[in-house]
């Protein structure tokens, strides 16, 4: 419902011109880099920059020309009229790649009604322009999913998981079985990833991929890949021996979320803070260290690279995730989400050195949604009084010297953190930016892509 | 140190030729109106717009042509090359006021060396140019005590305060004697508002005024105010039927913090969730209902309105300061920070409406430091494993028939909570808003200040 009254609007707000006559508004043939930091918020960000570059510095996320606020939109799935204040991955991903407004778990399909919605990536490829998706998570996680597949819920990932409804959490919980080829639906995630016309999919997720896929005795999804074209590279040695004309590529680097860049020092983390005596005893300051499973992982400017070279040539719509911002902000590990928010700004410079050669190159940088972490006090103003955090907190020591309090407080659970609703910001940077306004609705980011590529909203 | 290494590359970063020549970059008499949202975020906004507009709607402040991230930057009072990573509105106001970075708690002096910063108030009033100060705080609070004086400490404000080092808590505790115009100093904030050129001066703090000024028997500090040119309005009555043409005012319209427009129905606020078998039980829902104390005060656009007449005519800058976004927010009050927010956007409406008349005001709406309210999921997303928010939580019915959860999880003491670090939204209008970069730091506002206003940075 919420469709069909943004969709239209934005596309005339925005594009002005550029839907009726399908011609892209530049003079080469449009590329479109869409950068998604999940769960990057404007707490995320000054964490990771005063670890990064300090207080005083800037990242290179700083110096793009544009930047916005964008208000997430989300319904509730049994009662689409009432707004969830607080989105997943999935809605907001939705909302990006489709244009319309949906309900947390849902994958390109409608809250309620469970229609399809088609996505900037479908729209592009029957355009004929290259494809590709760079994610750190499995490439069937909500974000990436979003952008390429349909289904009811986001754990729908591989043929494994199509089993009738699955209750977990207080998350929107859907059916997976409805998504089944067998009852009309496309099958699961990884299924849909493997028939898709997608030019280059990189990430991890391969233990969706290395199974039967539905209906098969023995043929794995992987296999299903091949068939329909893929290449399937599962090292960062095959990725580094792709040859640059090299088809299309799909890359399955780890079982499921790629590992890390960095941890706390010892694989520290932030903890409950205990009392003795009724007196706070803070926990010890740690600063970050290397992740060692990272080491053999292909980097996220290792995989955007890949992917720019792959589809450089000719018009293409690109979006790269850098997933574990929100992962590791839910774990309440700080250097985790401060090493991943440096390899997106690591990325973008790369992405804005392929801009300035490339310069019909729209680069989008924004937030799904907002995480838990908070930048707090390292000892509370009211530590006379033994106040401290009542949640997770970790004192991270940081390179200029200074400690930096992280605190994780949505819920008291031992499992992981809630997400939160505040606004996200958007970066921007390329021909037209200047007309974005200063403050957009998430779903109308479909409607940037769109005009940029010169493609129609379908109707 | 941070002083001479920030302003002068800022002056030439934006200002470019007006310094030199002294000269007003606009036609007629330029005007600036800052409005300073006291720990407004985009946790803040995002909570307030849910509520007074809706999830799809828009606030006024969503349609400013213009929005940035400010970076802000706080040092250590004992060793002033070490960041201190949150701040607090004493030191980020002296930041904005005179392009500094200092320690928190210090109102126009710098770290370490207590030296005074001059103010952009006192070189708008030395150009002859109109000044006023507008804030629903006490005025002698530390964001406008920031333009108008300079002590050590932020609660040196008033005669009595004015006593040996004071420790309170963990923030800076500075020592009040020291200022005494006794021992060289300036005497207390509101001694220095008294004795100082601003035209209008409107807000709360009565206290602070009526007792002896410093050496005097009986003469209070608001009879020096009046033997200083005031006119002094304790009412909203008095504040309306002052002329047109009446001179300098000081409004005083309370004891100290003015009343908020709202609280929750009965007065209801964020409380622990208290748990029953080991299950939460969440705390009821709320709308928010008008505080009766705020009805005998004047509204903030009332007293921006006020202000602006009394400035009309010729250049001017006009500080407006929507305090109690932050100290409702500290309270765990969320409807106190919504109506608070709400009557920021009110202002700004008026203020547009003014500047719209006045092409030549630059309008600067941004937050001197973010807060701890969170808006996380009504019920958590693992409400399933018995997870609930370990804070002060609340749930409030929006008018929109949904509930909005907001968390304030910063510490566990029954006083109040802390601030938050992260970057914090500017909003601009008004002519060369174009050229303000979409990141800055916070004390590169004062240049923006300056450059409009055609002045030049003390050396």
């Amino acid at each position: 419902m919420t469709k069909t009254a943004i969709t239209p609007i934005l596309v005339l707000l925005v594009c002005q011109g550029c839907v009726s006559t399908g011609a892209a508004p530049n003079a080469a043939a449009p590329k479109v880099v869409l950068i998604i930091g999940d769960g990057m918020d404007d707490q995320q960000i000054t964490i990771a920059r005063h670890y990064l570059v300090g207080e005083a510095g800037a990242l290179v996320l700083d110096g793009m020309p544009q930047r916005s606020a964008v208000r997430m939109q989300t319904v509730d799935e049994a009662n689409p009229s009432l707004p969830d204040y607080v989105p997943d991955s999935a809605n907001t991903a939705t909302s990006m790649a489709t244009g319309i407004v949906t309900s947390a778990g849902r994958i390109g399909t409608t809250a309620g009604t469970d229609r399809d919605a088609v996505t900037i990536m479908e729209l592009a490829a029957a355009a004929g322009y290259g494809t590709g998706i760079v994610t750190t998570a499995s490439v069937t996680d909500a974000t990436p999913a979003s952008f390429v597949a349909h289904v009811n819920w986001r754990l729908c990932e591989g043929p494994r998981s199509m089993v009738p409804r699955n209750q977990s959490g207080g998350l929107f919980a859907g059916n997976c079985s409805a998504d089944l080829k067998a009852n009309g639906g496309k099958g699961s995630i990884s299924e849909q990833v493997a028939a898709s016309r997608m030019d280059v999919v990189l990430g991890g997720g391969r233990q969706h991929f290395d199974q039967p896929a539905e209906g098969e005795a023995t043929k794995t999804v992987a296999d299903v890949a091949i068939e329909n074209g893929f290449a399937i590279v599962r090292t960062a040695d095959e990725l580094g021996a792709l040859p640059p004309d090299g088809g299309r590529v799909l890359g399955l680097f780890s079982p499921s979320t790629m590992p890390v860049r960095w941890r706390g020092a010892g694989d520290a983390k932030a903890e409950r803070v205990q009392r003795v005596d009724g007196r706070p005893a803070l926990p010890d300051a740690f600063p970050c260290e290397p992740n060692p499973d990272f080491a053999s992982m292909p980097t996220l400017p290792t995989m955007a690279r890949t992917a720019l070279e792959l589809l450089d040539g000719g018009p293409f719509m690109l979006m790269i995730e850098s997933a574990s911002i929100d992962k590791q902000s839910h774990l309440r590990r700080p250097c985790g989400q401060i090493g991943e928010l440096g390899q997106l700004d690591d990325t973008l410079k790369l992405v804005l050195d392929y801009a300035r050669a490339h310069p019909e190159t729209l680069v989008l940088v924004t937030a799904d949604h907002s995480q838990a972490a908070q930048l707090i006090p390292e000892t509370s103003v009211l530590a006379a009084l033994n106040a401290a955090s009542p949640g997770a907190f970790a004192r991270v020591r940081t390179p200029e010297g200074a400690l930096m309090g992280v605190n994780y407080a949505t819920n008291d659970s031992n499992v992981q953190e809630d997400h939160t609703g505040a606004d996200v910001p958007l970066f921007a940077s390329g021909p037209g930016v200047d007309v974005i306004p200063s403050s957009l609705r998430q779903p109308e980011i479909f409607g940037l892509l769109l005009r940029h590529l010169g493609l129609t909203a379908p109707r």
